[in-house]
């Protein structure tokens, strides 16, 4: 698949500090030039800033027992043995801490939330040893009859979004916002902060008349192409594209905009990292192996946010259609990181 | 990225009939095995019945106008002059037809729904231009006071899970279907049919909890390594990942399991299609080209359908964490074609 | 229960046009209080626009057949029928029409939605009455093996809240809006059209994230209070406590506040409106008998739209919690109509 | 408005206990009816499993700062000094607890959870007052430089519902469940518990492909009509109008059925509870006054179940709306205990 660098994208995290060049692998050409604007534009303004609000990942096992009333005994023990079942989880894995624990109760079901950190993981795997075995030993110990128990009752938001990811987070919870300069919005953006934020409201209005969960423009797109370029869990973006996208005109007439990721789950070790291109995508950023997760994550949040701003002002300044025509899918396969940097001079920027 | 092969997977679809090998593009091994191995049983129980139900995609532009009076007689006027705006549609695209329109009114804002046919193509763009030339010419010839017009107000459901997609479709929206003999569901899941019901409503209910759209265990993972093979919009994966996947017990105790997809974005032409890995993937299924769409939206949904039976099997049957433990992702990443063949008679399958 | 009666409330409907008194039946004085200051801001401003956007209401039967093919034949021999289906509802029913029909197929199962007109009764028994006939009349000539039918597959929206009604209307769909001269917001709500627009959109994105349908302030109040008034079904405060509410600051610097209610079901006739209170409260505003559902739908939302602008402005303006701990439950019990006018020019309302 | 009264329903709660005649105001004579046959089949079965799960409500200010930076750091602050906004809390009212505290954090701006237990208070008002005096708190200690606060950011559920408080609860969270023994189901319901369990999966779906929150089918008709009934926030059923139902068939083939009330907000003291007529009803119960508010929520919910397995039996035996012909509205205002009870034997029965 093409693969299209996007940068200078100027990123104040609190782990990610400086300048980033992100690998996107995509088929559509226009995107690469709409994030790469983007990205230009908040580095003018002076970098985003992200931070990691949180970073946790769970397995939802589910567990039928013979009544109501043994159901929240049976919660009861529980969280009276949280101690006891840390212990077994960490017997299971290097990397991964179960952190918290809750539970809902449908009548005689119980689903249990055994939320983990994870480390530089994405986790899925490790959470899923570590939560058979604290199951196991649940079905030992716990003094209820439990007819039956199921490693995960689909109430963990694995691959698919949902209400309860959106407002407790699942993986990484990140939030980005920068201001733009009223005169950088014109000259990037071809439009005012009056008329950027006129049309975020009335596209805040569309999520919610269409029952979206948050509002936002389009994540998936930055998500699908960083994800397949770095080695990540494509099928995540399933879950990912969901949070919040929000922008105000400060009371200096410039223009503050934010993105909220509340479940991002990513890693920089296992799963696909260490195959030899996905490998050196994530090194372009250091981002490879050990101790990188929360400034991967904050570059990917610096970046969603760079296709919000892009998308949001194409569309309030009236040419997100024009910028299509232009960057039409085969051109923009071709599009690589020397490309970009040279187009920042070319007229075509002035449309999209 | 590495590519794993599925099948044979047996479609009797309006447009698929037969057997079909479906290329998918994962770092996961434990997936490809797992969508296999469902394949092969629904194979074995007869195939796949699978029908395309609708089949359209819209843009969304938004309008501003001076009053609810002026956004409601506009309405009216857009209705009485649909055929109009179909026929200038039509210039722009040789493929995209204008079907229907509606309008969803707050206050001052008019939210339009134009849903297209774009054949065999994804569309987003081809409806994107068509649609910026209707709203041209209704900003020329509508006798209101338009304030301003968006050309997409983020009510069509693009790159973002939503309500109303699952609701009304997006893209193609298929159903498809198995039943499965209760010997088969016990030779290759190692379960029974009620075990399996009694798992699959204890996810359902799991989804309900979560605040799912729809109620669907991983849709995503299939969609997102055949996007990837076959040259789609990965991003689409954010829209797709929802829908219903259902079981029960027939009368005469063998499985019924059933899913529907009601917005799959996909495409046999256009967007990343030509490229030439991705052509080969298409053409192993006879899904190149024009003509080919239905067939291909046949095909993916009989794989999701597959991965849902084995996913909700391996879970209902208490070997999922095994499962998971031994195709580790650096393992699975070499399956090909005729490993998968080969395994079918290996140990390995007895736990996926 | 109490009666407080609110108003002088402008409205400026197709149907409603002049000065209405709107009674609500509540235990909270506080809020019959609030929604009079609101009453009586619009009136000051010149009334409120009300427009009745749609008006139908629907039953869906659920039908099981014998395969996701059948269903889907099913579905075609419905729409070639549907003429004969809507001869069939109309013996049935001296009001209601059978309108529209659109189906939901899930692998074997098919859920039709019947859309009627009802004129001015809310019309659910209705609306059951004529769907079991056209089932009955369904079952006896489909060609099609119909295993069961069930009178309501539970997707009509009846009594709960759903994304579809929000989406598709159920009963009255009504928007109402006004424009409120910055100096009447100063004087009525103690705040400037800035402040509330900021107040407003963080309240939008509370609803978001909190996973509202729609998004609104305290519809529900306003409803129950006046559900119960007035004969009404009051148990449809549960699917009716949707839609949204919004906020803008015009280009000259006064404020523009709309809402939207997709699912208001009421009626004038039927139900409980022949009880002798609830008679004379719909007469109060000339609402009682045949001809009035859609003037008191406009009615009822400009009350609405009075509730909103009263609370947030009182949220915006800082005093809400002043205004409820002067306007103790116990005190409010006694406000009645006289009392309501004689407080117009009384120091409490500058709190409230 | 027309009184009816329900029961015996036997509650084996862990606050009531024993048999209960439960008042229910409404216009509607077959919901009566309805409610009526579901208590006295629980009752004939032995009684309903009850139990309150959680208990507390909340309210949600909402704070803007600087930059997502100091509200990240001002979250910090709050957790940090959370034993003295309890302090502080609990100055402001003799009942209400602050007991817990959690943060959403959307760039600049901060929506904070305070979850409050009020005893047997609904507590509204209560929670508001002392979300005041600790936002005032706030303001006058934090570090920060806090541009406004709003006392409610739209985020508490409150009168509106949300996935939130279907997830997380508010107000009290109740479970019942009664297992309903074969031939009782025949009996009273005409039907088995297998088609029970058919309806009951297919409006499952239903509700999902409506996009409901929870799945149930009418327990905002219980809801409104016991709240008219005993001076409870009628508003309040526009939150309380989710939740879960649910049935299955026991391995003894016998008939399970529970529903779960994430968000019952109710009260034996303060608002309409002291009014003659409510403080009767509640007395009725043995439910006026403090020390009652968990029975009252443990009665209402076994209530809701009562109406739930009326319901989904009457459609799934089919005579739902030949129930609603017999049952007309007129003739059902007039129904009342000595009338219910009476008819035990009565032939009218037979339908619903």
């Amino acid at each position: 698949m093409p693969l299209g660098i996007i940068g200078p994208l100027f990123v104040n995290g609190d782990y990610a500090k400086g300048e980033f060049y992100v690998p996107m692998a995509t088929t559509e050409g226009a995107l690469v030039a709409s994030y790469d604007r983007g990205s230009r534009l908040i580095s003018e303004a002076g970098g985003a800033r992200a931070i990691c609000l949180s970073d946790s990942i769970c397995r939802v096992p589910g567990f039928i027992l013979d009544s109501l009333l043994e159901a929240a005994k049976f919660v009861a023990w529980l969280n009276a043995n949280f101690e006891a079942l840390k212990d077994v989880a960490s017997t299971t894995t290097r990397c991964g801490r179960l952190q918290e624990m809750h539970a809902t109760i449908d009548g005689n079901r119980v689903y249990v939330h055994f939320e983990f950190t994870t480390k530089d993981a994405a986790g899925q795997n490790m959470v899923t040893f570590a939560t058979e075995a604290v199951c196991e030993h649940v079905i030992r110990r716990a003094p209820f009859k439990i007819h039956r128990y199921f490693i995960e009752a689909n109430m963990s938001g694995d691959k698919k979004p949902t209400q309860l990811s959106q407002q407790m987070g699942r993986g990484k919870t990140v939030s980005a916002e920068v201001v733009l300069p009223r005169r950088l919005v014109s000259r990037f953006l071809y439009t005012t902060p009056e008329h950027f934020v006129e049309y975020a409201d009335m596209a805040t209005f569309g999520s919610i008349h269409s029952g979206a969960i948050g509002t936002q423009g389009h994540f998936a797109n930055a998500l699908a192409a960083i994800f397949i370029a770095c080695g990540q869990d494509v099928a995540c973006v399933g879950e990912a594209a969901t949070g919040t996208s929000r922008a105000q005109v400060t009371p200096e007439g410039d223009l503050y905009v934010t993105v909220t990721m509340p479940n991002l789950v990513i890693g920089t070790v296992g799963g696909g990292t260490h195959l030899p291109t996905q490998t050196e995508c994530l090194r372009m950023m250091d981002c490879a192996g050990e101790g990188k997760a929360r400034k991967f994550a904050e570059i990917i949040t610096a970046a969603v946010l760079a296709g919000e701003i892009s998308i949001v002002g194409a569309i309030a300044g009236g040419y997100f259609t024009k910028a299509h025509q232009l960057y039409g899918r085969k051109a923009g396969t071709k599009r690589k990181r020397t490309h970009v940097q040279d187009d920042r001079t070319s007229k075509e920027y002035q449309f999209i």
